[in-house]
């Protein structure tokens, strides 16, 4: 699984409050921690109360950078933070995110393009978020026919169902495990599939255990890659586990310390 | 998922020791504890060092009777044992189980008619263990294809694809549980699908670890019954928080709670 942190981001207090004050030192320690603990990025969003992103996100990349050496996710709704971002970012950056709206992917896939980055594309549109599989892979399908249009590789592109809290959309739950599997036939090559992981246990009262339990049915359907704590031990106990599980790492008695020396 | 719980099986010291001297105590207290847990039936199996099986399942099955009223799953690779037990079982008893021999189904599918009781089927034959996932299929299908020849109603089978340890065959866990999600579709109406799950992590150093990563990617394929060890708590938890993501049960903050009070 291709494991991009999620911590670095202004919607924690913490975060907006060195974000604000430019104190290097607390993004750069979740910076490290985060890597240290497995991940392979890092997602960098300048949160909500942000007042100024397009000076805050190039802010931010450039003093992780100074820390680790992993791929960035750019996370922003906003074309000109992104782009902001990719001016400063070491390749390849990864575009967190395009919609699957049409004004969106003209923007955003020549971004890509021009920068080398990675993209992911949510299945959402003007319309707002899908209420079923079909709707789902209909984006899916709109996000890599716009990329193959373009001429954009589809190996880098990860599309992401829009994981829904199952306090609020239960239903949904299973239709979104279902597009996963069906996200990885669609095309050929195929793109990759990601979650947001943490929005399925928004607001509910044992986040890590439905955060755990919802990533290794995921995987089982073929996720590959997920925007998660990776300082959350017993997420990535059960993860490295259902790696193990899927052969994409050799058993020994140890296998859990193995993965994390990599 | 409908649970099985697997602690009454003679291979553990002290059910062995109590089989032998006849303490019914040990087993009813087990048989009591695995029940108030969530298993809504329990295995019983002498055990491999059973001098006489015939005598001990009988036996077994009297004295779990008297104090729980779940059903048992008859658990020997002897017709004349399990017969030994139908004879004495509550209706409707399981029978675990059958393999795809044609000797097997011969004998084991007129005894379940005879008995009312529901079968387990092995995707096993005299050439042992399948290999892969089209083996586990063609032995499913040998199974279903017996049952419906002698009417016996496939929604009263269970298919067990026969889960390998991950120390040992490693490549085959992801045929498993493809083999899982295809045992579903195998006919119309479906075949349940079983699986003993603590095999997975047989001589493991992280037991309880593999085996609910492994139940969970199970269930996220179509799993709806297994043999486990209901008191492990965490299993236990993530079993329902699978559940609960399949939108089996309705969401409460203390879903957990409600699960386990019914």
């Amino acid at each position: 699984l291709f494991i991009i942190g999620e911590l670095i981001n202004g919607m924690y207090a913490s975060v907006g409050k060195a974000i604000r004050a430019r104190e290097a030192s607390v993004i750069q320690e979740r910076a490290r921690a985060q890597v240290a603990a497995g991940a392979h990025a890092l997602d960098v969003n300048c949160g909500p109360a942000s007042r100024n992103p397009v000076a805050d996100m190039p802010w931010l990349i450039e003093v992780i950078q100074q820390v680790v050496s992993v791929p960035l996710s750019l996370d922003s709704s906003n074309p000109s933070v992104i782009e902001a971002g990719l001016k400063v970012a070491r390749s390849p950056a990864i575009i967190n995110s395009t919609t699957a709206d049409p004004d969106k992917l003209a923007a955003l896939i020549p971004l890509a393009k021009r920068y080398g980055a990675r993209l992911i594309g949510l299945t959402i549109d003007a319309r707002g978020i899908p209420h079923n599989k079909d709707q789902r892979l209909q984006m899916a399908a709109q996000i890599v026919a716009a990329c193959a249009e373009q001429e954009f590789p589809i190996g880098d592109v990860f599309i992401d169902p829009i994981v829904v809290p199952v306090n609020v959309s239960q239903a949904q739950i299973s239709d979104i495990l279902e597009a996963i599997r069906e996200f990885r036939i669609i095309s050929d090559p195929a793109p990759h599939v990601v979650v947001g992981l943490s929005n399925v246990s928004q607001g509910t009262a044992v986040r890590s255990l439905i955060n755990r339990t919802f990533l290794t049915m995921a995987i089982a359907c073929g996720l590959d890659a997920a925007i998660l704590d990776p300082l959350d031990t017993e997420l990535m106990n059960e993860l490295i586990t259902a790696e193990l599980l899927l052969n994409k790492q050799i058993y020994c008695d140890s296998f859990l310390n193995a993965y994390r020396k990599g």
